[in-house]
């Protein structure tokens, strides 16, 4: 076989549901060259990181750290942890993300309740007070903080407080809320927690930050069961994350440099300020949709900024007009997923990709493509609308 | 609190266990620009990965790929994909590694029987022969091919004939071995192998590449209870490798870039180069600790060239040599763990690292952090040996 030409990616706009672009620092932090998972100078940075994580998920945990794997990894380490055969779970469902962990729960051999929403409805906190009353011993109540396969924004705040007054553990997805939406993981008495880093982090794919409160690292190190995952069992990973520095694998050198770098762009802005560009660049969107009569799919009031779910308007070819984003524009918008199949674009304003600039862009390309797709949209609205 | 500086990476010499350094083209091929994980032009990539893969692997299973995690999450890939509970496993363990084995197919519910040999010896096709006659119906059978933690290569080919002849899986841990000594899965009837990419492919950690036969597949796809791990069952990662390209996880995009990168230099280079030239630097190294005294820990005649366990002369502070050669001269070697801990240093020559001119350095560096923990050695006899 000849050895394959070195592969160079094409330039992309990344405004799909992830990964979005990453700023130049923190490409540039990747190609640092490397040093040991026990050096002194890692070690050190490590740090740096854990404390970083701590404001940004804005959390006194001291069980804070990025899990060696990418988001998914991130879901198995909290569920793992924390459950053991016959546990009784309630997972709240209204998008892929609530689906897989309802199926990571059960692998955990949870005996799980799902209490669902239609895709592209949010969870009611009455949802869960109610299934909550109808538990016999709920140890654990599980939910997405901004569902990626639909665009909404789960109450988490609300629901936490049912939660809190039940006495179960509550467990919050934050892959692409962490860095675009307020996360306050102490304030909403969040247990375990996992983000992702290639959304509004704006930092490669490969890590998953965690975060575990004092009741679940305790429950995680006392219980009677070992954890059936050796990779993401928290007794080990405390000795190399915590102050002893045991080994246990070898870390993902150069992501944690990207990370760290993501971190510290997210800490010069700010977050009220990252929020903020987030909420406004969203709604600068929607202007524009709304200037050529394209719509949100997902419930008003609970939108997330991140993840703009429009409508795919009647009579028009879907993936038709998403390839030409991506050939003819170099912008990648996500499809839609399960039953949102066909139905919708999904796309991404995260971290870096979030601006005016890339929003005037998505708009002027996606009119380009929707007048060759055979629906007559007036560009020059949208981008009046956006000026 | 304040944002941390930039981190700057020292510039090492990595000499230790792993990671080894990564070549310049690897090292930019991560802060390359981010594509989706479902862009058509990161499946092409995707796809030249795993037929790198199969060369350098010496396969032709098509479920060739890596897993998104280190070489432990690998490990555990193998383990949960072919075991269930109650399954009866041999596992062949002389040092860190095949203990690990041991933990993680515990974790899975099966019956672990040890077939052991002191740390730094070998473990002898005989004692595998031995425990597959005593066993009443054994599944599998692992081996750590390059033993990380002491410098020993197991005989994994003759160890393979014994257990064909048993019909038990062959699963072998080759994360140190690939790309430094020869790995041949088909021609040693290997059933499911694992590797890591910070060792002897001189590719940053954070990737697994793994590889199952048509057999193990076959298991692993038709068993009856579910695997354990919903982000490393097979069943779904072959959607996403596989031809249907059905998203499961967000692919650590810019460590496959590396990776790719990395594979391209090896199959450049020729794998019998390559592997001549570990065994050559290692061959250099000997002679100059010869000329200086100092010797090899593990069973001669299985020595590994990418992993020297050089034995600490009786009276000299292991902890202070190597801090020593870590801050006077930037080099890292690793300590030994367990047994082992305290009693030799254990010195890398994997992939980049592998050179005349490293071996050199490290004798001279060694000779004189010695000369200045109180034992006199000759530096000059050591680089007249390996002028």
């Amino acid at each position: 076989m000849p050895t394959p030409d070195t592969f160079t990616p094409p330039e992309r706009v990344l405004m799909g549901p992830g990964p979005s672009n990453a700023a130049p620092e923190v490409l540039q932090a990747m190609s640092n060259p490397l040093v040991g998972h026990l050096d002194p100078a890692f070690i050190g940075m490590m740090e740096e990181i854990k404390t970083m994580l701590r404001s940004v998920f804005q959390t006194k945990n001291e069980m804070t750290f990025p899990v060696s794997g990418t988001g998914s990894a991130g879901m198995e380490f909290c569920f793992v942890n924390l459950l053991e055969p016959g546990d009784e779970v309630l997972i709240a469902i209204n998008g892929v993300f609530g689906t897989r962990m309802a199926d990571v729960a059960a692998r955990c051999g949870a005996i799980v309740t799902r209490v669902e929403s239609p895709w592209g409805q949010i969870i009611e906190p009455a949802q869960i007070q109610d299934a909550l009353a109808q538990a016999s011993n709920p140890k654990l109540v599980a939910v997405v903080h901004a569902e990626t396969s639909t665009g909404v924004e789960n109450p988490v705040a609300e629901i936490g407080k049912v939660v809190a007054s039940s006495g179960a553990l509550f467990l919050v997805d934050a892959v692409t809320s962490l860095g675009g939406i307020p996360v306050r993981i102490d304030e909403w008495g969040v247990d375990a927690v996992y983000s992702g880093t290639q959304k509004c982090l704006s930092c490669p794919p490969g890590l998953s930050p965690v975060s575990l409160s004092e009741r679940a690292v305790k429950l995680a190190t006392s219980r009677g069961r070992q954890v059936q995952s050796w990779y993401l069992d928290v007794n080990l990973l405390a000795g190399y994350w915590g102050e002893e520095r045991v080994y246990h694998h070898t870390a993902p050198i150069s992501m944690n440099y990207a990370l760290h770098a993501a971190l510290r762009l997210i800490l010069d802005e700010g977050l009220e300020n990252r929020w903020r560009r987030h909420q406004n660049n969203h709604l600068l969107l929607k202007a524009g949709l709304d200037a050529v009569g394209l719509t949100l799919s997902s419930q008003a009031g609970y939108q997330l900024p991140q993840l703009n779910a429009i409508s795919v308007p009647a009579g028009v070819d879907e993936t038709a007009v998403r390839m030409k984003l991506l050939n003819d524009f170099n912008i990648e918008v996500g499809a839609g997923l399960g039953p949102l199949k066909g139905k919708i674009w999904r796309v991404g304003l995260m971290g870096e990709t979030s601006s005016r600039e890339n929003v005037r862009l998505l708009l002027s390309a996606l009119c380009q493509c929707l007048n060759e797709c055979g629906r007559s949209v007036d560009a020059n609205a949208a981008l009046t609308a956006t000026a």
